[in-house]
């Protein structure tokens, strides 16, 4: 089955300028039609070509998300939030046109329930900016995606990254939100306790959402006492097989590892040569553990007992702060690391999640798949959950390579489908996986989401061609 | 501000013979409307008078519950889905008659992934059967809100109970779900993944959805492996305050305790007549810790100290097997020992869960105000979530204590709101919450629930008058 351009049938309009009257005399400054400003919001991680809005705002409260919406539903102008940018599946283009409402000026934290493990963010708070403004009260908000994402974008795409595995994704860590609806109406989707059995579960409709049905503008989250104990590891692997079979038997055991992380080999040249660092370059699992010092160390001689029947070499450890700090940074810039191995080029980056019964053979299907390919790729991720990510490096003018590199996405998605897994455990559908979507979901699944899009946005003014066609 | 009656406005019509002929035709014996029947499908375990169905029909599988949709919407008859009626706000009453799906006998477990710690089981599966079929498995299934109740009914009402403060409730435990929507799809709301970002999450907006969008027919849920080690401890105060404090610190730590039970000297009390067990009948922590031999020895010895600091006595252990199980059925049999107290007494329960920086005030508030009652009432419940349980004990035959009880729970669950918290932390809304969902949600966010109901059940036929009036 082949899916159809996403692009293929958007239809853009002018801005109209009553709106952008409004806007602008409202707004002043934060109000842009500026060519660079309308091209860097027109763009995220994906390798799509520029698709920018037709105008950018950049608000400062809920209220004027209020006033945005309302004077962009009046005119039936399509409205997509916009956090730092860094989604990795189209999220942001202006397929359609309209306003960008960028948030990234919304980033006070708002309120630090230290006692409640809780705090209240505006959504252009980024994850770096939480925990820096946390450090004085001992406390750190878990959830890691690498980029230095705002919540808002966090909370949109349902993402994770590496301490998913023992502290959840935002869907376990958002606590309630605050939203701006398409009529223009600000909803709190749930107070402050730490469950609830009151009505439908808003808040979880809203995470994943991914702009479709309205702007989040604050958000409160979990937070947790920062370990009395941390420590990491790397241990080498001969095959990327034994790899994942070790890290298959940790889960399985219930060790309640903090992170657990997969590398390839072609994945540690390329951290080795951008991060100066010196990994053997063999598949590897990066590991962190959190707990007490007594609890810590027991995990960990566990783990390194599982990694050596399992074939685990040169299990190394990394206890003090810089040097786990020196190994996690190095694993975060590993995507740019790879991007960097290949003048001009893009990635296109799988993120299928399997069952981690299947996770061995999700990961050398992908791997066999790729050594067919022309181009370069890596196989990097969050295999705890099951999850892993195949970065193929294109050159993103030759349709020849990005039609191979759409191919072996392909398969290597239909693979984990058939493995009753998922096109995304991350990233989101944006509009890159909409045909995916349908495949893995079902055509009546899909209508109940279709549904709900239009119970709430029945003007399709929310991030319009997104998640799937209204 | 008072609340309608959920009963005022009610309508019942009779059940099309037409419709009763395809449904006697169809299944025989398994289709009743013998009185004694409806009767026991027409009550749960709230205090609402029993308010029958016009049918009971016993499903066998998905298939059939299609054909009932399908059959029931067709005449526009109202759908109750039904699991074993251990439900606390009159969820299952049929309030506009209709036919009362009764899904007790779709009691198999289907798989049990146990690589994957996951199993999928039909709606009708109770926890104790699920948790007797998992024993050789050496896995378990931590959710256990007390009544030995179905998977379908918990996944309805997003159940949780003594293990939620480390495993979490239905929401975080609920993979995916095999729903029957109201025009008779089948739809599976997720893979097999432990994590995803396929999409709106139509998973978490069947959990807690109260039978009102569909009628849930197979659960896929995560079970964990039996911890290695478990203990579990008993600790009394002179006062509630220093007791409630005393687990508001031990959360705050972020140990990793199992459960953290309050009971009030008046729960303890019934308990020692009920369960024939010598409690000191004082304010009470009930603890259970998992984890390694090394790590609960760690986790007892702070809670103690931390109990210790906070004026707790007599810190007894239960480390035998058979020592945990008196303990906890004795917790268990709580309600049924508190009603007991009282022949020919009911409970009206409340659920309010806070902020746990506000519990000691939540707690010690709902004290205050039921020292002013003329009926007996006790204080117990789930404290590490900042949730718990006053059950009023009235005589259901005296309009003056009905009254009564009902301006003081609206005080206590007021008292919660004013704080931040729920109306129910995991009993659900059902007929008793409606109006106090309306005050903690707000309007806008009801009109949000309803516009989600209408686009899916536009004819009102699942579950009718429960969670908002349509």
């Amino acid at each position: 089955m082949d899916h159809p351009s996403p692009f293929a049938g958007a239809l853009r309009r002018p801005l109209p300028v009553a709106l952008a009257d409004i806007l602008r005399s409202r707004f002043g400054d934060r109000f842009s039609v500026a060519q660079a400003v309308r091209d860097h919001h027109g763009r995220d991680e994906s390798p799509f070509p520029v698709t920018p809005p037709d105008a950018v705002v950049f608000a400062h409260s809920t209220e004027e998300v209020v006033e945005i919406v309302r004077a962009c539903r009046a005119h039936g102008v399509p409205i997509i939030p916009f956090g730092v940018g860094s989604s990795l599946e189209g999220h942001l283009l202006a397929l359609h046109g309209g306003v960008t409402i960028d948030l990234s000026q919304m980033n006070r934290v708002l309120a630090i329930h230290a006692e409640d493990l809780s705090v209240t963010v505006q959504a252009g708070v980024t994850r770096k900016q939480l925990n820096d403004e946390l450090k004085s009260t001992g406390l750190f908000f878990p959830i890691d995606p690498g980029a230095d994402a705002s919540l808002g974008g966090m909370t949109a795409t349902r993402a994770s990254g590496t301490n998913a595995v023992r502290y959840g994704t935002m869907k376990e860590n958002v606590l309630g939100l605050t939203v701006v609806t398409p009529d223009g109406k600000v909803v709190r989707t749930a107070s402050r306790a730490r469950k609830s059995s009151a009505g439908y579960d808003l808040t979880r409709l809203f995470v994943g959402s991914e702009g479709t049905l309205g702007v989040v503008t604050e958000v409160s989250v979990r937070v947790y006492p920062v370990p009395e104990a941390m420590s990491a590891a790397v241990v080498n692997f001969a095959t990327l097989d034994d790899a994942v079979r070790a890290v298959i038997q940790t889960i399985q055991l219930g060790v309640p590892v903090a992170r657990c992380e997969f590398l390839c080999e072609h994945t540690i040249r390329a951290i080795n040569a951008h991060s100066h660092t010196t990994l053997r370059e063999s598949p590897t699992l990066f590991f962190e553990f959190h707990g007490t010092e007594a609890g810590v160390r027991e995990q960990a001689e566990t783990v390194q007992e599982i990694m050596r029947e399992h074939g685990g070499e040169d299990f190394e450890w990394a206890t003090r702060p810089e040097d786990r700090t020196r190994l996690w940074n190095a694993r975060h810039n590993a995507y740019f690391a790879c991007l960097q191995t290949r003048a001009g080029g893009r990635a296109i980056s799988t993120d299928t999640c399997v069952p981690i019964s299947r996770l061995a053979d999700s990961i050398s299907g992908a791997r066999a798949i790729l050594d067919k390919a022309s181009f370069p790729s890596m196989l990097l991720g969050h295999v705890g959950d099951g999850n892993f990510h195949a970065l193929l490096l294109i050159d993103p003018n030759d349709p020849v390579e990005v039609e191979e590199a759409e191919r072996m996405n392909d398969q290597i998605v239909r693979l984990a489908l058939s493995m009753d897994g998922t096109c995304t455990g991350e990233h989101g559908v944006g509009l890159h996986k909409m045909g995916f979507l349908v495949e893995e979901a079902g055509d009546d699944a899909i209508e109940l989401m279709r549904r709900i899009k239009h119970a709430i946005d029945p003007d399709n003014i929310m991030n319009p061609g997104k998640i799937f066609a209204f």
